[in-house]
């Protein structure tokens, strides 16, 4: 089971890739920078062998890109683990031989380039069909593969701002507000990855390949829930409402003497089961917050009645009076402190790869090894040796 | 090729399941609210029949949350599109019959319910891979099946709190932000379902299933790029910056005279560019900004600067002219505007299932449908007649 998997004394040392789910396949890196190389790392944690195909000069962009551990690119690090690097100049004859010996053995290529670059290298996916009919070919871009935005230039702020996230996060009374991590690059290179995965299934059912297409404005278009349900009911957009829940009350963060708290109340029991157990119990009968319509017509002032009470003791206070309560609560945690949490270590969430501190994988399935120890991202052309014998015209 | 496959004109009848990659799969879906249903939809959506069995009463809580459109919940609508609908009760005998019926002859089970209610019920991986060894059996929960926290109770909001992700978003003089979608509980639909495909196509190789388990904890971890990079450069906590990217500037959100438009200059040469198209070439020349690090030096003075400029004129014009130059620059745009971009239309990322306008599948894939007009999401028990019928013991 899961708990044994993912204990470091189950892992495999940092030379041996894992046997995983998808052990076997050989993975065409073309991808570069964030979006598709997300991606394609999961192919890899997962088992896969991926070759990262680099352009001649520095390689990948982010080779370069910080924060810095020593001379090691922590950017580059955290998507390329458990990859081979090659570089390949695509325009050159000798290494498009090379290249083409390794599109007739894949399993699958992935690339992130602008569309239109692929084709014009010779390299489209019809081209490639050809060549190898059981390819799954993968392209991530930013707006898709056609379209009147297909070129457009694609940034995660860019996709974030077009795609009405922006506009959804934030408070009433402030800027929209952009998610503090890429979220448009990470949801296209997870898309990316769930797409060959389906791919790679119906292949083994037809014996062909196919080409998949997603992109960063589509993967964060997909992800918008309430925002897109309002359209749907009256044509307009939501405004933004902060960090309460839009239909249940009260549902937000808190502050305490100290810090944040989250409390969520679905029901009108775990709010008379909260108001009791911050020592307010009359807020459960103040005709204000009698049911959650009434709570949510007047969240401002259940908000400031809440906090009054909360702010008089610090956050592990009302942790733990409020969670004994039984209603839900969590603490507000920035990323040390949630890395630190034992849960992480339970679930081997995270992990060393090539000797660097990272985030583990989020999957996990029983019968496969999730090691805590893994290979790292590889110097630039590190396996060309290799690689040039085993793929050799 | 997939321009073709998602036009209107390609769309096949709403009473027939797309074939798709995942045709020919049978899944049971125990999965309520939001979470896991987004991620069985993903199958659905890609052709798998989705089963999705219901308590009695009224079923999933979701068909009686908000927004509606007329009698319709657009939150169930939104997640449940072409899915078959049964109540079972498993507690009893005779439904505990035709689920275990079901389970012989599926291909996948999926469940999000809280870890140990499964097993309590007598359903847990072991007790059901005896029954079908070849079964897909895919949880997924809060922070994952082991671990301390396993059982705490998960809300997007609570793990949006507890994972650093809204400790990263927001700015600087601002609170903690949480992201304007329940993108945990989204994050963690989105990985259960790669989590499956990825175990589906191992199934193809060994004949064997397995217990996939993933969690909305560990899928908001793995997306927290900078956050975690951070921590491991400095074993602290980034701060929160607000819409600006950390080591890049020009890049960021900037006011003109009627809304927002987002900037993205990676290098000196778009920040030149930039200038001169903005009118004010002389900020190139400007000590502050002469390069990309003296520019995060004076962020605050150069956003400042840009503004001031940026300002004189509404979006409209920055858009134009700005993009003219080559500086890759995009709208602020609320979620009516974003689906009204004829993108959309193009990738067919608005669709209609059950007569409800909602967004459809970012999955595009050469030679497999993409209908415009697809199934809807199920009335509680609809099938049951020809359920039972099918799965009777």
């Amino acid at each position: 089971m899961n708990a044994a998997d993912t204990s470091p004394a189950a892992s495999s040392s940092a030379a041996t890739p894992a046997a995983g789910p998808l052990s076997g396949l050989l993975v065409i890196d073309l991808t570069h920078v964030l979006n598709g190389p997300f991606g394609t790392m999961m192919l890899a944690d997962l088992g896969a062998r991926v070759i990262k195909v680099e352009p001649p000069g520095h390689g990948d962009d982010t080779r370069e890109y910080g924060p810095f551990l020593g001379d090691t690119s922590l950017y580059f690090a955290f998507v390329n683990r458990g990859k081979e690097s090659i570089v390949l100049d695509l325009k050159a004859d000798a290494d498009r031989a090379v290249f083409l010996n390794m599109v007739r053995r894949a399993d699958v290529l992935a690339e992130n380039y602008r569309p239109g670059v692929m084709a014009r290298l010779g390299f489209s996916y019809e081209e490639l069909a050809k060549v190898n009919p059981r390819l799954v070919y993968a392209s991530s871009s930013g707006f898709g593969q056609n379209g009147p935005l297909a070129t457009y230039p694609a940034y995660d702020t860019i996709i974030q701002a077009m795609s009405g996230l922006m506009s959804m996060t934030g408070f009433p009374d402030g800027p929209p507000t952009r998610v503090g991590t890429s979220l448009s690059d990470l949801l296209g290179g997870l898309h990316l990855f769930a797409g060959i995965t389906s791919a790679l299934y119906a292949r083994e059912k037809t014996g062909k390949g196919t080409h998949v297409d997603v992109s960063m404005f589509d993967s964060t278009l997909a992800f918008l829930e309430h925002g897109a349900m309002e359209v749907t009911a009256t044509g307009h957009a939501l405004e933004r409402i902060g960090n309460r829940h839009p239909f249940l009350a009260p549902f937000d963060l808190f502050e305490c003497a100290d810090g944040h708290v989250a409390i969520c109340c679905g029901n009108d029991h775990l709010f008379h089961a909260l108001s009791a157990a911050i020592g307010r119990p009359e807020l459960a009968d103040d005709a204000r917050f009698r049911d959650n319509s009434a709570r949510i017509a007047h969240v401002d002032a259940l908000k400031s009645e809440l906090e009054t009470e909360l702010k008089r003791q610090p956050a592990a206070h009302w942790l733990q009076c409020i969670h004994a309560a039984g209603v839900p609560v969590g603490p507000l945690l920035n990323v040390a402190q949630a890395f630190a949490e034992p849960q992480i270590k339970a679930r081997n969430m995270q992990i060393e790869a090539g000797g660097i501190t990272m985030p583990g994988t989020p999957f996990k399935m029983a019968g496969y090894a999730d090691p805590h120890i893994r290979p790292g991202a590889p110097a630039l052309n590190a396996h060309n040796a290799s690689l040039r014998q085993e793929f050799m015209v």
